[in-house]
C-alpha cells in the first residue's frame, strides 16, 4: 500500500480571509498528527521566492511550525531528501513544473512522498503538479515545460478553484466544464476531480476524504459529472 | 514590407448573436476587397470538424463565400499552398498548434501569408497562433505541443477575449491582467495584446488598426497596461 500523505488545497486564500486562513485546522491536524515541526516550502509557483516564502513563514508560524525556503538550501535535491515535510504553494503551474524538471526534483518528491510517506502540502498550482499531469491547470503557459506529466502522487488530475459554469455571464469564452469536456476528448486522459474553493483533498495511504463546505464535481471521459460532497472518495484512488 | 493581410478576431461569437456574426461586416470587407471567393477552413481546434466545418460554411455563405474544410483534402500542405484565403477558426489552441505541427502547416502557412499575401482570418485560438507565440492563451493545457512557438505573422501575442478585472468577484483566481503580469515576469516575452470580445485587429503589410467597440488593452513588460481604442496601432509592428 502506497504510504502517501497529501494535503491537496484548491486554494491558498479565501475571499476575505489572510493566506492558508480558511485551511488552518485542517493543515494543523494533518501535520500535528504526523509529528511535524519543520516543513520545506518550496515557492518555485512565483517569481520572488524570499517573500513567497516570508508569506508561508508568517501563517505556519501561528500554527507552530517552522519554515524552510528550498531556494536558500545549497542542494534542492538534498533539500527533499532530508524534509521531515513538504509544501508546494500556488502561483503559476507551468512555472512551477519547469523548475521542478530543471531543479531534478521529481523523482526524489515521489520517492519521498509514495514510498516514505513524507507528507506533502499543495495548494492550487501545487495541488496541480501532484496529480498525474498538469494538462487540467486554469493558468496561462508562460512557461514550456519539457512535458505536462507532474508527480503522479494520486491517479487523477485535479482542477483547482473549481467554478461552476455561471448562467448569467455574457463573456463567451469557454466554461471550466466546457474546457474539461475538451480535456476528455482527447486520448489517454484522467479523471478530473474539481475542488472548488474552500474545498481540499486528504489522501492517507489508499484512503481519500473531500472536505470543506464547497464540494467537488468529478469529470470521466464519456460520463455527466457527479457532485462529491464531504466525505470518502478513496474509490478515486483504485487505479494507484 | 511584409505583405500580409491578417483580421484576427477575439472571438467568434458574441454573446446573443449567431457565429461570426457580430464581425461579418468587417469579415466581408476584407474578403471582397481582395477579390475572395473561395476560403480553406483549418477546424482543428475543435475535435468534430466535419460539423466545425458545417457552422462556418452556413456563415460565410450569407456573405457569398464558399468554405472547403481542410481535413476533406487529400494533402493539407498542398492545400494551403492552393488556399485563396485562409480561415483558422477557435477552440482549444493546444490543440490546434499540436495538429498545425503534426502536419507541417507552420513554415507552408508563414510562406503563403508573409510572404505571398495569402489573405488570413483568425479568431480566438486561431488569432492565438498567428502571434508569436501561445503563452497568453486562456486555454487548458489538453495537448503537450512540440513548441509554443506559434506562426509568427505579428511581433507581438495576443491575448482574445480579454476581460478586465472585475472587482465584485469572491473568486480568487487570478485576474486576467494578473496572468499576463506573470508571463512578463519570464525572460523572453513580447508585449500583450488584450482584445475584448467584440474587438478585432485588422494587420495590412506594416500598418494595423483596432475595430470593434469594446477596444483593447496594450501590455509590456514593466510597463503600466495602455488602452488602445478603435484606431491605429501600426507601432505594434515595428519590430517586425
Amino acid at each position: 500500500m502506497r504510504k502517501r500523505n497529501l494535503l491537496l488545497l484548491s486554494n491558498s486564500t479565501q475571499h476575505g480571509a489572510g493566506y492558508l486562513e480558511w485551511a488552518a485546522q485542517h493543515i494543523k491536524e494533518f501535520l500535528s498528527k504526523r509529528g511535524v515541526s519543520n516543513l520545506l516550502f518550496i515557492p518555485y509557483a512565483l517569481s520572488d521566492h524570499d517573500h513567497y516564502t516570508e508569506v508561508a513563514e508568517k501563517a505556519f508560524k501561528k500554527l507552530g511550525i517552522s519554515v524552510c525556503g528550498i531556494h536558500t538550501l545549497p542542494n534542492p535535491v538534498s533539500a527533499i531528501m532530508d524534509a521531515e515535510a513538504v509544501m508546494i504553494g500556488g502561483g503559476n503551474t507551468f512555472r512551477l513544473l519547469s523548475k521542478l524538471y530543471a531543479n531534478k526534483l521529481i523523482e526524489p518528491l515521489r520517492k519521498r512522498v509514495l514510498q516514505e510517506g513524507v507528507p506533502y502540502i499543495g495548494s492550487s498550482a501545487g495541488t496541480n503538479v501532484s496529480t498525474m499531469s498538469i494538462c487540467t491547470t486554469n493558468d496561462m503557459p508562460i512557461v514550456y515545460p519539457p512535458s505536462f506529466d507532474a508527480l503522479q502522487l494520486v491517479p487523477f488530475n485535479i482542477n483547482p478553484h473549481y467554478i461552476d459554469p455561471s448562467p448569467d455571464t455574457k463573456h463567451m469564452g469557454e466554461s471550466r466544464q466546457d474546457r474539461i469536456r475538451q480535456y476528455h476528448e482527447e486520448d489517454q486522459t484522467y479523471p478530473v476531480l474539481g475542488l472548488r474553493e474552500g474545498c481540499l483533498l486528504l489522501v492517507e495511504g489508499s484512503t481519500a476524504t473531500i472536505a470543506g463546505d464547497s464540494g467537488a464535481k468529478l469529470f470521466r471521459k464519456d460520463c455527466e459529472p457527479v457532485e462529491c460532497p464531504a466525505g470518502d472518495v478513496s474509490y478515486l484512488l483504485t487505479d494507484a
